[in-house]
């Protein structure tokens, strides 16, 4: 099985080559200390401690599960281990704020760990993941005194979080949920109901445990508008057992070594975060950040698999190259020699890279959003961000399946094989096109929220910065391959858009019905401005001779064979937008069957 | 969990209102007396059987798997009984010949019965499977006596089969195998090598397995030109043991309860079959049957997951539709009113219905390939099933995995859960991709062999039929919406097959570069085609005021779905055919990774 290898020299072209990401730092205050030099530190020992400690248990863990027992899970076995030495290390501390112990080193950088984390071995990296909801939950709507007793010890890694939302009738939404919180004397809640898929929601790698609840108050108003945030400590700062137990765990497809839990509350003592009645708008402060951590999922899956099918095209024989053998002294050619091989190979690089890239980015506006005081700045920053991030999570979760799939594809029988890894990634991936928001929900925030009750304006804002990259670049004979189709699909981006939208003024069900093919265009397009973006980094890092050319000239031949051989599902998506409702709606429910 | 019912009405439309089955069998002398009723009736006898007695032991066959105990598997609770019933009921011997106690029905009905045990149960489904294959090539090739001591009981299911083609070195590329046939002195070989992946090597379903072996004799010529076929029983026919293991069972992503056996032949007792050095040649006859099972994979898949998607989407509560309640009665609306849900479960329909005709026409020309006498019309036959195979392996199978994992997309997060049983269809048709052929194999047997080989021959063939369907319905104004884009793909096929053809004469790479595009554009046309074929019946069933109108308006729904939200795939997938081999080929394989 492939060992995970962190692909630092990417990860430094699209920090420093592309975004300048020294200088966006000190572009901001909070932020200001952070040079390369300390960015490339933090890269190296993240690097090392993925590929030392995460990566060795990736596949036992997935083969031993999380084990259940009365209440109690314990984790594969070097779980607990490796987390005590991510505490030591001081890696969950790394983008939290300074006055509660964190690092104060800038969220895009912690986004960046967590892709070495996740790619490396995805179900661990899901307990100190999850610690990150809760840290942002208390840190943004938590009294003095909340922060104080569970802050500092979420940041320090002593305590992990959860976020428990889900009810076993209440899933996308979260206006049918049950949960109860009635009013104490002392100013606490008893909390009751069951929460299921609660990640991390019992473990045996820290001493305890903070869920965040959503439930709600006796006199709440039915729906979203009547949902209030609590915080419930497994053990109470006191000591004391709280009444909040795991009542089982879930078998699934994949993630194995995650806990996925049935969380029972059973009046367990909670306190209330934020004013009562708001805890979803609450939450939706935090919805980006933990969907740009899923859209990671998608750029670990598709660099996991690439990185294994990589080594298996490099090294597996069978056939000759259609024009002739390539290594005449074996028996047969090295499947890399196969143009359907490469064709599997550079669309998971494609998407790999690609995904760094666009989830970089996203991140980029968010170190903005998390410390600006300029409400101007904040609001360009935010906007950005709440276009791009649905277009992130549910693009690059399915890209990045389809690229785990290659990565088995390019394996062959053997893929199929749980020894080899290929298909693990697999498994562990289908999750990400589901949680945080399937990829249809994702689709209706994109084309309904973002788009079109802003009557275009969060997409135009996008528009006019790829129109801007290709105004600027058009001159470039090197750059019209990428920026003449480019500008062709921006432009397209908002005809078809307005299409959609006098369409959906008569018959709401046209949104929904587009929706899907939109966001998967938006997908594409703008993953073409980002693979043209990098194109023209590099052909200025060769014109100006730095660096290494083979890298460069690799990344421009990927832009190349994106923009050829992939870029063109557009044309499929846009007749299936203007394909319209009617076909999706037209059938009775009863005869979708006889 | 959703128990499997087979789609008996659907499976007749096709028989009878489509391909008339009757007539069709009425015209080869060898099933002149396979008349409808006698048809109905296996299908409804197969349906029981799958429903009772192979459905409800899939999820805990997935749960228990295969067990291996030193050279023995015993195979999950349930499955040999399932086995000895499914014997006794005599399904094993349905399209068996005869003269050797076979039933001596058609290979298409055999394949009917095949989809309801595979839809219900794939990994049961593989052992009476690889007897089929088995049976096929004693049958062919098999002397006199072989046929006497092996094939009866193959029949008659008391014995079952294996095919021993794969080393671990030699998947796709077969000309690298290395086990070995000494010749002995009684006429008898010595067979000695490893196999792996072999399906039903090792099980506790039968008394004997008869493997089906390739081997080189001594003085074989390298590569594919010095493969033979051997007969290696497990048991001699005088009841000792031969020299073949299994040396130990493949941990897998699915099939868990098919065992995937790694054989040892040491020394082995074993028989030639056919002529020596032509052993691949012997395979070849049988290709294409084993792979019209596998296409039929897709189906199972499409149709399984259907089935549990469009209970689930029926039932389950969440948010209310675009346009207003649909159930205000309750707290939400079922979420098959939401566009983005259904376009799941239409695609899933469409792959499911459109891929059994398919693989039912498809079946249809193999009926008239093994029994005609007259060489003309058994070319005419072969030709076409030779040209549509590699389609529908490659093509269904990759919707089929695409329908698998809508399945649990419509679940949302439940999908995810191992006990709803939508995952289990996910891991187990993801092999289908990769067996008997991957999925690029088949796009280059398609392309090279089948298209430009022929010079075009084979494709004409069947844009023949396609256009004189066009022609024929052009002038029915209710089939303009289907016959008008399905002509222009029909010429487009054509067109870009051409412009393959002129640019591989310059560089090989470019069809290995268009293949799977290719195959995959072929494979939609060729749905659009069945699907207005199924809209054209479906219309003239309403004109003429037969049958049940509801089930034929929704066909026509169906094939209206398909021409406007899926078959625009094609779009895309003609303009990366297009896009040419440069962008696949420039890179370096060092370049690949940094």
């Amino acid at each position: 099985m492939a060992q995970y290898k962190a692909p630092l020299r990417d990860m430094q072209f699209v920090l420093h080559d592309m975004l300048n990401i020294e200088n966006h730092y000190a572009s901001i205050p909070a932020f200001a200390d952070t040079n390369r030099e300390l960015v490339d530190s933090v890269l190296e020992a993240g690097a090392q401690f993925c590929e030392n400690e995460l990566s060795p248990i990736n596949r036992s863990g997935d083969e031993e599960g999380c084990q259940f027992n009365d209440g109690e899970v314990s984790t594969p076995k070097g779980f607990k281990e490796a987390y005590k030495k991510y505490v030591e290390l001081g890696f969950g501390s790394l983008s939290a704020p300074v006055e509660h112990g964190g690092q104060g080193l800038p969220p895009s950088l912690g986004v960046v760990m967590s892709e070495m984390m996740g790619t490396a071995n995805w179900s661990w990296g899901m307990y100190p993941g999850l610690s990150h909801g809760a840290i942002n939950t208390v840190e943004a709507h938590g009294s003095a005194e909340q922060k104080e007793v569970y802050l500092t010890k979420l940041i320090s890694g002593e305590w992990t979080g959860t976020m428990c939302l889900t009810e076993s009738h209440a899933g996308s939404d979260l206006g049918l949920i049950r949960t109860k919180a009635e009013p104490q004397a002392d100013g606490s809640y008893k909390i009751s109901g069951t929460k299921i898929f609660i990640s991390a929601g019992e473990h045996d790698m820290a001493d305890n445990i903070v869920h965040i609840v959503l439930a709600r108050l006796p006199d709440a108003p039915k729906g979203t508008k009547g949902i209030s945030l609590f915080i419930v400590p497994k053990f109470m700062p006191t000591g004391e057992r709280n009444g909040v137990k795991c009542g089982s765990i879930e078998h699934k497809m994949g993630i194995k070594a995650s806990a996925t839990c049935v969380m029972n509350f059973d009046e367990a003592t909670g306190f209330l975060i934020g004013p009562p009645n708001k805890g979803l708008n609450c939450m939706f402060t935090f919805m980006n950040t933990a969907r740009i951590g899923t859209a990671m999922q998608g750029v670990a899956a598709a660099e996991g698999s690439f990185q294994g099918a990589l080594e298996y095209a490099r090294d597996r024989i069978a056939m000759r190259s259609l024009t002739g053998p390539k290594n005449p002294e074996k028996e047969a050619d090295v499947i890399i020699v196969h143009p359907a091989v490469r064709q599997l190979l550079l669309t998971q690089k494609a998407f790999a890279e690609g995904g760094r890239a666009m989830v970089y980015l996203l991140s980029s506006y968010n170190d903005i959003v998390s410390t600006t005081q300029n409400a101007d700045e904040k609001k360009a920053a935010d906007d950005m961000m709440s276009f791009l991030t649905p277009i992130a999570k549910a693009f690059l979760t399915e890209v990045g399946y389809e690229a785990a799939n290659h990565g088995v594809q390019v394996f062959g029988g053997h893929g199929f094989i749980r020894e080899w890894g290929m298909e693990q990634i697999v498994r562990d991936t289908r999750i990400a096109l589901l949680y945080e928001g399937t990829t249809q929900i994702q689709a209706l925030d994109l084309l309904g929220r973002k788009v079109l009750q802003t009557q275009g304006g969060m997409l135009r804002n996008f528009t006019k910065v790829v129109h801007k990259f290709c105004q600027t670049h058009e001159g470039n004979a090197d750059m019209a391959q990428f920026v003449t189709p480019l500008a062709a699909l921006n432009k397209e981006w908002g005809d078809v858009t307005m299409r959609i939208g006098m369409k959906a003024m008569g018959n709401a069900d046209e949104a929904g019905a587009a929706a899907v093919d939109y966001m998967m265009y938006s997908g594409y397009v703008t993953l073409a401005y980002l693979w043209a973006w990098m194109a023209q980094v590099a052909q200025a890092k060769l014109a100006a001779g730095e660096g290494d050319a083979e890298f460069y000239k690799a990344k421009i031949q990927t832009a190349q064979f994106y923009f050829k051989k992939i870029l063109p599902r557009t044309k499929g998506h846009i007749e299936m937008i203007d394909g319209g409702a009617e076909t999706l709606m037209q059938m009775s429910a009863d005869a979708f069957a006889f």
